[in-house]
C-alpha cells in the first residue's frame, strides 16, 4: 500500500526541485540583462531608468525566491525535466521581460501588448505592436534589440544542452565535430566547451556586423542595435520604416549578407573559422540547398516584380524584391517595402519562404532547411520503394546515412507544423482577420518572422486581445519547434 | 558491346507490349459505355446520338488499333507496368471520354472544356464548365453521371489490382478478409473474386440509392443519374442549382446518407452485408474517426452559421450547414447553397474538409481518414519517443501493429500532398485568381470535390485555358494519390 503521508522535505526535494533551481538561476541571470538599458537611460537622462530598475528588482527577487528553497537540492535534470525547463524558460522570461514595456507605457497600453513585444523579442520574431520608434528612448530600443540577441543565442545554447534528444537539431549542430550517435550526448565539459565556442562565434559575428553597419553609414547606436537584431534574425528596428529608413543600397546589401549569415548553421561558422576555410560551407548539403533556394525564390519574386512594372527599372525590382525575400526567408522580417500589393503569388511566396529557408543550428525559425532536404529525399525514396518493394534504400545526407527514426521525426514534425498553422489560421480568422491576413499573421509568428501582410504588416497593434495571446503562444510554439512545447501538455509527461 | 540492331519483333514484343495490350482492351471496353447514352438519345429523339456514335466508333477503332499488333504478346504485367497502366488508363479514357462533349458543343465550346468535363467525370471530381444543365439532353446528363460511376467503381477495381503494392490502400481494402502481409497479394482468383463482390456491392448500393431517391420524390431519371453521382461521390447534378433544385428536406437527408455511404470503405460494406451486422462499422477505427470528424466539423460549421444569423433559424442553419459540409467532406460537391459568403472560417473549413474525411477503399478523394488516424498516432508516438528515447513503441490500428514502412509512406504522402497543393495554388494565382479562390480551386480538384469558392463555385468556366489544363492534371494526380502519377515521370521508372 502506498503511504499517503507527505515527506517532510517535500518543498526541498520534490520531483521538480532541479527544474525549480534552474528556473530560479535563469531568472537571476536574466535580471542582470536589465542593467545595460538602465545605464543607457541614466547616462542619456531619458527618464525610463525606473522601468528597468523595477524590472531588474522584480525579476531578481522572484529568481531568488524561486531558487532559495531548493538551493541545496541535489537532484539532477532528467530527460523530461529538460522539456519543462525549456518551456518554463521561454514563458517566464517572456513574462518578466515585459515588465519594462508595461511600466513605461510608452507604446504598450496594456499588459498583453507588453507581453507581445517581449515574447516577440525573445523568440526573435520581431513583430511589434508599438509605433513611434523614431522618438523612442534609446534605452528601450537597446532593450528590444538585446531581447532578440539573448533569444537568438539562447536557442543555440539550448540546442547544445537539449536538442540532442530532440533529433535533428542537436545532431546537425555537432555533426561537424562530434562522432557517435547524438542521442548519447550529455552536457559533458567538451560539449559545454563547444557551446562556449559557439557563443564566442555569435559575439564576434555580431561585433563584425555592427562594425560593417557603421562603415556603410549607419549611426553607431543603430549599428549596434541592428547588428543584434540581424544576427539573431530578429527584426526589431530602431525606426518605423525599418531598414527603409536609411534609403541606402550599401546598408541594404550589408543587412542581407548578415541576415544570411544569421540564418546559417553556427556550427558551420565555427568550423569554417577554426579551419580558416570557406569550403566547409560548400561541402554542407544544407547550405547548398539554402543557397539554391534563396536564389530560386529571389528569381520567382524579382521577375514578376519587374515584368508587372511594379518598379520602374529591373534594378529597383531586384533591390526591393531581394531585400524583402531575404528579410522574410531568414525569418528576420526587416523591411524596405510592404509586399502586400505586389503582383500575383509574390506576397504569399514571400510569406511561405519563412517556412523553409532557415538552417538547423541557426537563429532562424521555420521548419528548417535540413528537414526539407530530408523530406525531399524521403519522397524520392518513397517512389523508389514503389518500384522496388523489396529493396532497402538508405537515406543519405552529406555522405552519411540518416537513421530511420530521424526521418520519421521529420515526417511527423512537418505534418504537425502544417496542421497547427492551419488550425491557428482558422482561430485568427475567428478573431476577425480575413483568410490571407490571418495566414500571414500565423506564418509570421510560428516561423518567428515578424511582419505579415496587409493590416498585420507594419504593426500587429490592430489584432484583438485574444488574437494577441494566440500569437504570443504561437511565437513560443514556433521557437520551441512545437513538440517541446506540446509534450509538456500531454498526460504522459506528468505521469511519474 | 551492346548490339545496336533492333529486334525484328520489336512491335510485337517490345517492353511495354503488355501495357499496350491492356490499354487497347480498356479502350474497347470503354467504347461500349457510349451505348446507353446513344440509346437514350435515339429513344428520346434528342439529336445528339451522332456524338455518342462518333465517340463509340473512334474509341473502339483506336482500341482495336492499339490492341491488334500485340494481341499475341505473352508478356505479363510487371510491378512498374501497373503504374503505367493506371496513369495511361486515366489520361487516355479522359481524352476519349471528352469526344461526345466536344462533338455536341452543347456547353463545351473548346476541346479543353470537353476534356475538363470528361476528366472531372471519370475522376469523380464533379467540377463543371457547363451551364444550362436544366435544358441539357438526357443522353448527355446520363453520360456525365455514368462517367462518375465508372470512375468510382474503377478506383476500387484498381485498388484491388494495384494498391497492395502502394501500401495503405490495398491493405485497408482487404484487411477485413485477407490474412498475411498485403504486399504479397497478387491478382489471384480469390482477390479477383473479391473485386467482383465489391463490384456487386457497388451496383446494389447504387440501385438502393436510386430507389430511395425516387421514393423521397426525385423524378426517376434524376434518381438514377444522381444515385450514380452520389455513390461515386462525384457530384455532377442534372440541374444548375444542383440538389438545391428540389427544395426538399427529405431528398437532402437521403443524399447526405448515401454520400456518407459512398465515402466509407466498400470492404466494410461488403463484410457488413455478408455478416448481416452493423457492428462491423463500429469496430473499424477509420469509420469511428470518420463519424466523429463529420460530427465535429458539422458543429464547427453550423454553430457560427446560426450565431451569425446567416439563416433565420437554427433549423435552417443546421440543414444548410450540414448539407454543404457533408457534400464537400465526402468529396462529392453537391450543393444547396454557395458557402462563399458564410462567416469567418466556415468557407475555408468546408474546403478543408475535402482533404480529410474520405475513407480508404471508398470512392472519395482526399488524403483519406486512415492516413490522418495513422498520422495522429505517429505524432503521439513521436512525443512518447522524446520522453522515452530508448523505448520501442508499436503503432497500432484496430488492434494490429502497423508496419513502420507504411507509417513512413503516410508521412511522405501527406507532406507531398500539402506541398503540391501549395505549389498548384501558386500556379493558379499566376493565372489570375485571388489566393483564396485559387486555393479552393486546387483543393476542389486535387481532392476530387468539384466546386470551390467564389468565382469557381458554380462553374469553372471562368478559369483560363492554361488554368483548366492545370486543374485537369490536378484532378488526375489527386485521383491517383500523387505517387502513382509522379512515379511515371521519374527517370528511374524508365530505366530498364
Ligand atoms: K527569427
Ligand atoms: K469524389
Amino acid at each position: 500500500m502506498r503511504s499517503l503521508a507527505l515527506p517532510a522535505s517535500l518543498f526541498a526535494t520534490h520531483r521538480f526541485a532541479a527544474v525549480q533551481r534552474v528556473t530560479g538561476v535563469l531568472l537571476m541571470l536574466f535580471s542582470m540583462t536589465m542593467l545595460p538599458p538602465l545605464l543607457i537611460s541614466l547616462i542619456r537622462d531619458e527618464g525610463v531608468a525606473y522601468a528597468f530598475a523595477e524590472g531588474l528588482a522584480l525579476t531578481l527577487l522572484t529568481g531568488v525566491a524561486v531558487w532559495w528553497p531548493v538551493r541545496h537540492a541535489e537532484t539532477e535534470l532528467k530527460t523530461r525535466d529538460g522539456f519543462l525547463v525549456v518551456v518554463l524558460f521561454w514563458v517566464v522570461l517572456s513574462t518578466f521581460g515585459a515588465i519594462p514595456f508595461y511600466v513605461t507605457h510608452t507604446g504598450w497600453p496594456s499588459f498583453v501588448d507588453a507581453m507581445f513585444e517581449s515574447t516577440s523579442g525573445l523568440t526573435t520574431t520581431g513583430a511589434t505592436v508599438a509605433t513611434g520608434l523614431d522618438t523612442m528612448p534609446w534605452a528601450i530600443l537597446f532593450y528590444r534589440a538585446q531581447l532578440h540577441w539573448l533569444g537568438g543565442m539562447g536557442v543555440i545554447v539550448l540546442a547544445v544542452a537539449l536538442l540532442p534528444m530532440l533529433g535533428i537539431g542537436g545532431m546537425q549542430l555537432f555533426r561537424a565535430e562530434t562522432p557517435g550517435p547524438m542521442k548519447d550526448a550529455k552536457l559533458t565539459p567538451r560539449i559545454a566547451g563547444t557551446a562556449r565556442a559557439l557563443w564566442l562565434v555569435y559575439v564576434m559575428i555580431t561585433l563584425v556586423c555592427a562594425w560593417v553597419y557603421w562603415l556603410v553609414g549607419m549611426p553607431l547606436f543603430d549599428a549596434i542595435c541592428h547588428a543584434m537584431s540581424t544576427i539573431s534574425t530578429g527584426g526589431f528596428a530602431n525606426h518605423d520604416a525599418s531598414i527603409g529608413h536609411y534609403q541606402s543600397l550599401a546598408i541594404e546589401i550589408a543587412v542581407m549578407v548578415f541576415l544570411l549569415v544569421g540564418a546559417m548553421n553556427f556550427a558551420l561558422h565555427f568550423v569554417a573559422w577554426r579551419s580558416r576555410s570557406l569550403l566547409v560551407y560548400l561541402r554542407d548539403p544544407e547550405f547548398r540547398a539554402f543557397a539554391v533556394t534563396v536564389l530560386v525564390l529571389s528569381a520567382l519574386v524579382c521577375v514578376p516584380l519587374w515584368l508587372s512594372g511594379t518598379y520602374d527599372s529591373f534594378g529597383t525590382a531586384l533591390r526591393m524584391g531581394m531585400f524583402q525575400l531575404i528579410a522574410y526567408a531568414t525569418t528576420a522580417g526587416f523591411a524596405t517595402a510592404d509586399p502586400t500589393p505586389w503582383p500575383a503569388y509574390v506576397p504569399l511566396l514571400i510569406v511561405l519562404s519563412g517556412f523553409m529557408v532557415g538552417c538547423a543550428g541557426s537563429t532562424a525559425g521555420g521548419v528548417k532547411m535540413t528537414r526539407l532536404v530530408l523530406f525531399m529525399k524521403q519522397a524520392m525514396r518513397e517512389m523508389q520503394r514503389l518500384l522496388h518493394p523489396n529493396a532497402t534504400i538508405p537515406l543519405k545526407l552529406g555522405g552519411k546515412t540518416v537513421p530511420d527514426d530521424i526521418v520519421y521525426a521529420v515526417g511527423g514534425f512537418f505534418s504537425v507544423y502544417v496542421g497547427l498553422t492551419i488550425l491557428l489560421t482558422f482561430v485568427m480568422i475567428g478573431t476577425g482577420l480575413d483568410p490571407v491576413t490571418a495566414f500571414s499573421a500565423v506564418a509570421a509568428c510560428i516561423n518567428n518572422v515578424g511582419p505579415g501582410l496587409g493590416s498585420v504588416n507594419a504593426t500587429m497593434a490592430g489584432v484583438s486581445v485574444f488574437g494577441k495571446w494566440v500569437l504570443i503562444v504561437t511565437m513560443i510554439i514556433g521557437r520551441l519547434e512545437i513538440f517541446t512545447f506540446l509534450i509538456v501538455f500531454t498526460p504522459g509527461f506528468w505521469r511519474r
